[in-house]
Formats: C-alpha cells, sequence, structure tokens
C-alpha cells in the first residue's frame, strides 16, 4: 500500500551513477513510498548548480512536499550553492569526507571524475578488453585463447550465460567465455572436448525448467526446444553433467545478474 | 608520491557492487595513499558477520595500522556484530537510515537484496531484454525492430560504439542499436537509408585518428584499415556527415563509457 509520494533528485558533479545507486539502496527500504527520480549529471558548474537548486525548489513547490536529495558533489563551492536547497539532503561526501580525511592524515584532492577511473589508466582498458574478449567468446563461437579467460560458463541455451558474462566484463574486467551444454553433449556424457584444460575456471548455470521454457518461448514459440518437457531433459541432464564432473554452479531462476557475477567471482576466486 | 598503504574492506550482506561504488568514488579522493580493496559480499547471517569481524582485525594486526571499512548492512542485529570492530568504519545504513524514517514517516523494511530489484519485477525483466536486443542490433547486424530501439548509434568502426551500447543496456535498460559509418557511406555522402526514419534516436561517437589508429593496431597489425591515413580519412568524413546531417555527437577519446553513456541518453531524453 502506498502511503505517499515523494520526487527524489541524484544531483553530481560526474554521471551521477553511484550516487543513484546509493539512493536507490537506501531508498528500496521503504516500499510504502512511490519515489520519482530525477537524475541531475554533471552538475559541475556554478551555473549548473544554480539551475539544479532552481529546478529542485521548483519541484517542491509542485509536490507540496520538500524533495529527498542525494548529492555526490565534489567541489565545496559546489556543494555549498546546492546544499541551499529546500529539500530532505543526503550528502555523501561532506558527510564523510572530512572524516576519512582525518583517519588518513592527508587533504583530499576535490577532484571530479575519478570515480570511474578515466580512460588513460591501466583499468579502463583492461575493462575495454574484457568486454570484447567475451563478446569474441560467447556462446561457444570458439575455443580459441581460452587460456585468457578468467571464467568459462556453462549451462543450457539461454539460462543466462550471456547476460552474466557481459556484466562480469563491464563491472568487474573479467574475461569471460560462456559455452552452451547441448543435447550432443548429454548424449555422449562428455563436456565439450575444449573445456577438459580449464576446469579450474568452470562454473554452471542452471535454471528451472519452467522458466527456461518460457524464456524460449519468447524466442521460439511453440518449437520442441522451447517445450517443458525437452527443457525439464536437458536441464537435469546438464545438472546431472555437472555434479559428476564437480563443476560449481547455481541456479540464476531468481538471481540477478550482480547476485549471480559476485557469487562467480566470491566461489572462483576462493 | 604513495605517503601509506591501507586496506578497505567492503561489507555487504547483498552484492557489495554499491558499497564498493561508493568507497572507490570517496577514496579516489586521496591519490597518495594506496589502497588494497577486498570485498566480503553476502555476509547474511551471525556466523558470517562473525567471520568477517575475524578477518578485519586479523588484517589490522597484520598491518599494523586499522583498516578502512565500508558497510551496507541492513538487518541491525548483523551491523551490530560487524561494528564492533577495530577499524574506520563508514556505515551508510546505520548513518542515513533513521533520519530518512524520519523525513518520510514511515520504518524502513530493513529488507536485504532489494538493490537490484530481484529478478521477478519488471523492470529486471526490461533489462534482461534490453541487454538481448543491443546484442542482437550490434555494428549493424540488422535493421529490422530499429522502431523498438531507444538509442541508435553511429560511428567509425572501433570508436566505442559496441561497449557504449552494452553499458546503457545494462546500467539503464535501454534497447540500443548501433551502426558503423563505412567509407562506402562517405562515398554516397549519405547515412545508411535506414536510418532515415529514426533521426530522433541518433547520436554519434567521433574519436581521436591517432587513438583509433592505435585501437585498431592492435586488431589488425600493418592494414590499411588501422593506418593513420585512413583513420584521418574516416573520422573527418564521419564528423563532416553528423555535422551535415544535424547528429549529436561527442568524442570519446578521452571518456569512460558511463561518462559518455549519461551524455547520451542527457542529450536525447532531454
Amino acid at each position: 500500500m502506498i502511503v505517499a509520494n515523494r520526487t527524489v533528485f541524484f544531483v553530481s558533479d560526474g554521471t551521477g551513477i553511484t550516487v543513484e545507486a546509493m539512493g536507490h539502496s537506501l531508498l528500496s527500504q521503504f516500499d510504502k513510498i512511490r519515489f520519482t527520480p530525477v537524475r541531475l549529471p554533471f552538475v559541475d558548474t556554478e551555473e549548473k548548480a544554480r539551475e539544479a537548486v532552481a529546478r529542485i525548489n521548483a519541484q517542491g513547490k509542485a509536490d507540496g512536499v520538500r524533495p529527498i536529495v542525494f548529492t555526490t558533489l565534489i567541489n565545496p563551492r559546489l556543494a555549498e550553492i546546492v546544499h541551499r536547497i529546500d529539500a530532505f539532503c543526503i550528502a555523501y561526501f561532506e558527510t564523510f569526507l572530512a572524516p576519512l580525511e582525518v583517519e588518513l592524515g592527508v587533504r583530499s584532492s576535490h577532484t571530479v571524475g575519478r570515480s570511474h577511473g578515466g580512460t588513460s589508466d591501466s583499468s579502463y582498458k583492461h575493462r575495454i578488453d574484457a568486454i570484447n574478449y567475451t563478446l569474441g567468446h560467447d556462446d561457444g563461437i570458439t575455443d580459441r585463447g581460452l587460456e585468457e579467460a578468467e571464467v568459462v560458463l556453462v549451462g543450457v541455451s539461454r539460462c543466462g550465460k550471456t547476460p552474466t558474462s557481459l556484466y562480469l566484463a563491464m563491472q568487474f574486467g573479467v574475461k569471460v567465455a560462456n559455452f552452451p551444454l547441448i543435447p550432443e553433449d548429454f548424449e555422449r556424457h562428455q563436456l565439450p572436448g575444449c573445456l577438459e584444460k580449464h576446469r579450474g575456471k568452470l562454473f554452471g548455470l542452471t535454471i528451472l525448467p519452467e522458466r527456461l521454457a518460457q524464456i524460449r518461448e519468447e524466442r521460439r514459440p511453440k518449437s520442441r526446444y522451447a517445450s517443458l518437457d525437452n527443457c525439464r531433459y536437458e536441464v537435469s541432464e546438464a545438472e546431472k553433467m555437472m555434479r559428476r564432473e564437480g563443476i560449481r554452479w547455481l541456479d540464476s531462476s531468481t538471481k540477478s545478474i550482480e547476485e549471480i557475477a559476485t557469487t562467480v567471482l566470491q566461489t572462483l576466486r576462493a
């Protein structure tokens, strides 16, 4: 039951992606309020700061209740302008930067745009390389260069390997290959041969047959491929194979790609 | 010049992805300290909370200086256990949840795992659909279904269209198609014909010719395709075409995919 509506602003001198994630994690704890999110990224001049203030104040008047505002503003001058708003403000940097300076015994650099690391540093290139590698090793396209992969995902077709692989590459800079387990593998009772040498990197995904049938039905309606019977057969065979081969695996049916990706890394890096 | 080393823990009862992003955004302000990050995700039982405490305390002893710890622990009992550590602790929920409860006039639900929205809600399905759509409309593979795209990126080969497209899909749930601008288009002095109807969604990426040559050289060493002369020609023609066609564009050379994606949405949704 929704008891109130509130407008929420995410104000950042960068992309605002981090402040929005922070805000959502707090706001998702209040399921009785309907929040309308507004992102104000790249507020990096005094003019834009004043525009943001005007927009937030106007929204508060229109709503009849003050907005909720999350900010990550590194430039103290811009923060000062924005924090004159008539709003409930959660100011991340202002709250924690000063105590952190004391703890570390050094002043912060107050520099915008360091959060995503810029494009010149090696970790950014590493991420882009990981994305390209992962795209080039999706769905068993090739078994060349598997020694470069940190993770090799296996599982039946449409169980979530591709989105998980891309998330691992994009978020964590991990090179991922993924291979479908197909009826031919089940008949041979063997993993695809090229995976033998890479056992330590293997991680399996499985899925509820009902969910799988639903996903496949959208792709190929009324096909044998999408039928519940066939999905049950494939999932059961894939799970048997992973158990027999000692491959660690999880059920993707009720997990987000963030949760799956985190679990994969936690398991393989342990 | 690095003046100190500190170990940093990110402790969460969920994936820890948000708390890590938050932590990095603060820590990136201190470039004189070398931070060693350790992620402790899924700390969702009292036993795991006590393990985390033991691990953090042991690290502090080994380092000879207390660790920095960022937490997002929703369960108050687990938070209480973890916050007994001997560390400098930035506790996001504890700091902001209570004042937010007062502002909103309701209690929070103290429920773990809401941040990524679970897999059952429509926005999650929307994101997965966006990823699949975007993969299926990468690099001009097809011009079918373009009416479904919210964004259509154009630019010369290897200027950053694919990673940007995938980031838009994964982070923002936006369906993206992307089309390379190729020498044939420049000779005809026309955009690919299928794009005509979708002008309102077009956004261009460009890149410094020197940077492009470097990227292409890794792909196809010593090719005409990668030569600086050819890269200069293609970039100059692509920019001319985008200018003539009134396509908004930006230079991806020094921007991260987060910055590019945010700018694209800000521009097209304005």
